[in-house]
């Protein structure tokens, strides 16, 4: 028998547990797929008397990080703290004292990427992601190997559940957002202050990390053009059901011309598409390559036993010794800094979905259509629905649907409209994919 | 620079076409993605006069097999010949001269898998065949990788896009199974001779090899359960679609109580389930871990391209050592042989469609429920259709949906019912996947 790969596993939460219970519960499966024991050494906790895995014995268990990690038997370092404190401390510490890091943190890789695998490269070490993005989907593993034959050409990422969770209820369950909400926190899939999931944050820095993968950019979440799905009106999740898409909180990225854009935000896509039959809180990733063209890759992306498969994937790679030979080829952070490669967002091309509340009188449309022309925005179809229930019956919907246009141009002709005499209240506007 | 990664590329169709394109054309790119250049030595094809791919140097041309597979300066012999004759010893040659190979061949490996692992286990070199299984899709990968934590439960894949492509333009376009051949053999995704294709030996081809990997038996393609599509009606297409269901060829394994069930048929799936929305000539497959939950993988199956993808990705595992370590790790056709792990079919419990043609009088029905339930398979629906129109006007199909049963009780049902005095015409019945 070679000899084990020794853990320092800090954090026990929910994927904390799943992978302590993988390591005792499969002992014999992982041995055999490492070649060699997975041994935990070290389980570092800050509570000492809350309730663990009754496999894992008491004896594992510390308070005392530094110690865990600088353990000289302990062979790879797996974080599983989350945020970008402590965290991000421990990493740079287990780097330097000479561990591999397996992480789940996709925070600290999109803030803290460049200083990680830069301190990795200097002492030589690898840090392994794959739990970082979509749990249990291979998604790391699929760009930097299985199709390192290609240059990526587009990115399209269902990356949060629980924002997925939430619209999937409002378009099948005509729920409002709130409702929605509720309901995703009853359940447990989200948490109770769900920010960082549904303003986009998250799906932001998976995307950056996707980002620095597939096209070898250094770009900051805080840089990436990003919207939520808080102010998500129920009235649109219909009208889009109406026109035969769906909404869903996409993270995209694609190459035109040598630039990249970058998105996050609520898109309509046609129903027959395969991410728009993407329901509840799973993930998928619809990848382009210039040479394999089309795949997508689909799981949960959250969860304990979802994210631990992919924690124990790259504690399998660490102690076969592929992660070792992946991540000196990868060059992560050593590349092009974005600043030069993004794409302005008003340059980018899209179809448009644009629903306004008017006056229900003669002229308006006129006017609306004007502001699209001024700008060259051409329109593919209009709808002016019937008056809404719970309205003054004067008002009424009106959809409008463009042909593709630069950003930029449709966002001036959307903000045109906020001044014209028949609008009421805000427009709304997402963009359509195809 | 370190050393390149000599090649010998064995026929120069369109998948090897499309590798050379791709080492000539993106050689920059694969030699950053490689660690090192990935340089062809020698392309060996039958005909010499046959044109190439205009960026080959035409000295790169050979005829002369064995000269090539055993030149000393080749690291890696890629087999593109297809089919178990000149391949397999070229094969063996190869490993056996000391180079490692990358294969496309699902038929080499699902027929002489054993003896060709077994050869590069004594010779210490790797069969990499990423490219044999769903082109595109890195299925292999997934499984034997980025999966590893998981016992795989349960695999179902759409494996052959030229049966999909017409599968779906039967569904789609109410064509007949002979007018969607011809269109598909009109667009190249069939061939002249379509049999391997569209009788399900393909697929069960490449079951065979996922079964090896995920649950690590060695099972003959002949012992794999097998129906084709070429006898489906568009009769039933339709009556499958007015369900809620789609026809699709499903090459499937799942395992339970340690028993492992195979089959390739045509299958019921529900139509808002991922597989049932795989269209054309694409291919997928679901893959269910014990940890990771339900994945799927989704791509091209075949072609020019996508395969050469897959080709490449081995290739540049072999230069980086990754497949060096996968490999030496898979221990692939040295377990146990499949006989005492496979479920007879006849106790594989499943729904089931059953259509018939019968008598449009009285007792017909009543004799058709007998023969079901004296073997206690129970009934979910009963749908008596219209007369159809090109049938004499006194017999009418009948659709009778059952709940779970053994699938040889069910077939024993059926059996009987074939000589009922009201049924006219044989039976047909696909199973039904929830």
């Amino acid at each position: 028998m070679t000899e084990a790969l020794n853990i320092a596993l800090l954090g026990c939460g929910t994927v904390g547990g799943g992978v302590v219970k993988l390591l005792y519960e499969q002992r014999e499966r992982i041995t055999t797929r490492a070649g060699r024991p997975i041994q935990l050494q070290h389980v570092v906790v800050r509570d000492l008397s809350k309730p663990r895995p009754n496999c894992l014995p008491r004896e594992r268990l510390t308070a005392d990080l530094e110690r865990a990690v600088k353990d000289p038997s302990v062979h790879v370092v797996v974080e599983l703290i989350g945020g970008t404190g402590i965290a991000r401390d421990a990493v740079l510490t287990a780097l330097r004292a000479g561990k591999h890091v397996v992480t789940a943190n996709k925070a600290l890789l999109a803030l803290y990427g460049r200083e990680i695998h830069e301190t990795a490269r200097q002492a030589e070490r690898v840090v392994a992601f794959e739990a970082s993005v979509a749990g249990g989907v291979p998604i790391v593993a699929a760009i930097s190997q299985s199709l390192a034959a290609n240059q990526i050409t587009s990115i399209q990422g269902i990356l949060n559940g629980t924002s997925n969770f939430i619209l999937t209820a409002m378009s099948e369950h005509g729920q409002t957002y709130e409702q929605a909400l509720l309901e995703a926190q009853r359940r447990g899939y989200a948490e109770a202050d769900p920010t960082l999931d549904v303003d986009g944050s998250d799906a932001a820095h998976k995307l950056a990390i996707l980002a620095q993968l597939a096209f070898g950019v250094s770009v900051a979440p805080s840089a990436i053009d990003r919207r939520g799905i808080a102010d998500i009106d129920s009235m649109d999740v219909r009208f889009a059901n109406e026109l035969g898409h769906r909404i869903k909180l996409l993270a995209e990225a694609w190459l035109s011309d040598g630039l990249l854009a970058l998105q996050v935000a609520p898109v309509l896509l046609r129903a027959s598409t395969p991410l728009a039959q993407i329901r509840g809180s799973a993930n998928a990733i619809q990848v382009v390559g210039d040479v394999v063209g089309e795949t997508l890759f689909y799981g949960l992306g959250a969860g304990e036993m979802p994210t631990a498969s992919a924690v124990l994937a790259d504690l399998i790679d660490l102690a076969v010794g592929r992660a070792q030979r992946t991540y000196a080829g990868l060059k992560l952070w050593s590349l092009r800094d974005a600043g030069s490669a993004l794409r302005d967002a008003d340059t980018v091309r899209s179809k448009f979905y644009l629903r306004l509340i008017v006056a229900d009188r003669p002229g308006v449309l006129a006017d609306v259509c004007r502001c699209l022309a001024d700008e060259q925005v051409s329109i593919a179809s209009v709808i002016q629905h019937e008056a809404l229930d719970d309205e003054e019956a004067d008002v009424v919907p009106l959809v409008i649907l463009t042909h593709a246009a630069p950003g930029g141009r449709f966002r001036a002709a959307a903000a045109r409209m906020a001044s014209l005499p028949g609008i009421k209240g805000p427009s709304v506007w997402y963009s359509v994919a195809d």
